[in-house]
């Protein structure tokens, strides 16, 4: 999972990074920068969409076969506070593992001074693609 | 518009900018990166999913008054097709335009050699905030 | 596709109607009753939401070959306007066909006096499922 | 509440009731017809669509004012499972209470032999409206 995380250039460029790994939930993390905020000075909704959709990705694919590739088909984002902070944590669930079509939920909190409070959250649905091996990893 | 724009800082760091404006329509175009990949290569659905969600508040934020903020509170996005090429547009319109909720549509397509291809699509639910300074621009 | 819809026993129990078929876009009617409404007279969002998921579902159903069966995975419903009248008409079409995946969008519009009024739109995504005897139609 | 959910005569329509009540957490049963089915026998996704769309709205209007009524802007939902069985219970939760908007989570239940079995979840976004004596109740 790292191995295909490394390969998300995205997450680098935002300074995304994989956190806690466990079979169908995955943590993805994102220190606060000022280039990425909106123009109110908040974590742009995008930005944290992309981290809410790494967590679901991630979550799926810990539960798949190593020859399967995982891919975003939709995702459904939530604001519910402007997020702010020290670093925001997006954790992915998997609702339902079906095998083919993947649910995903994932709530992302901005964290300061160890203290979570939750800024959105996402339900995504999540393909597992096999026999394509221009897509493994 | 661009004042407000050039200040969501997110936009500038993944390379994205205003591109056609109307009264409720705005399309905002990125230029295709590597470092804006996902793990195989194509552009990163998050990052498809910010550049939608700008075109969508820029659209809706064209019909404010002056003195009124948007908040993204909900958006939506369908992946279509694997994204690559030289460039993205998003075309965000507004749908309906109520007094405190304008809901938006955005489509986002990758160009190659002047041919457009439909590789996403979003809606949005947007708030229209007044009344609060700190949130001008 | 008249044969399917009359086996959808809900859309009889509401009164829904199959209106206008064409390849990839089917409009569903359903007269305004009493009996539809939530609490504040207006006909009730979920019944607008289902009549949008037929819609979108035999749109989709309309481009597929005869041995295969359509099932809604996801839909979002965004509510526009409230929605009372004499009938509702419901238009879906389908936004991108794909081998596995379909995803179409469907508005909702109130009738009265032969003016229309959009009230509600959704975006579904659909699969399509094939070898299974026990589904089709 | 339950004077509010008896005027949603399109919930009398197809046989829903109100369960358990609590602050910010609504239950809404549904039991099996053979008249709310789809083509293939079972429970319509639009119909499961307007238990959870009613689960979410009455969750929210557990935790608002006397004076204010609560409107769907918007819902998704991912069908997880065909829907058959005794019984469908759909739990909605609160899951941001902010002053104008809410945001709802509901998962939706197939009872069978007193087995629960997940078949399908919502996310909604609710308004709160005040000031309009005509939408009270």
């Amino acid at each position: 999972m790292q191995q295909s995380f490394d390969r998300q250039r995205a997450m680098a460029t935002i300074g995304a990074r994989l956190g806690r790994v466990a079979a169908g939930e995955v943590d993805i993390e994102l220190p606060f920068r000022d280039d990425l905020t909106q123009q109110h000075g908040f974590l742009h909704a995008g930005i944290l969409g992309a981290v809410l959709d790494s967590a679901c990705g991630y979550a799926a694919y810990s539960l798949m076969p190593p020859d399967a590739a995982v891919l975003s088909i939709e995702f459904k984002v939530n604001l519910l506070a402007p997020a702010r902070g020290e670093l925001v944590i997006a954790r992915g669930r998997v609702k339902k593992a079906g095998r083919t079509i993947m649910v995903c939920d994932a709530d992302a909190f901005a964290v300061t001074g160890g203290v979570e409070k939750l800024v959105a959250s996402m339900t995504g649905t999540m393909m597992v693609v096999t026999g394509r091996s221009d897509l493994l990893g």
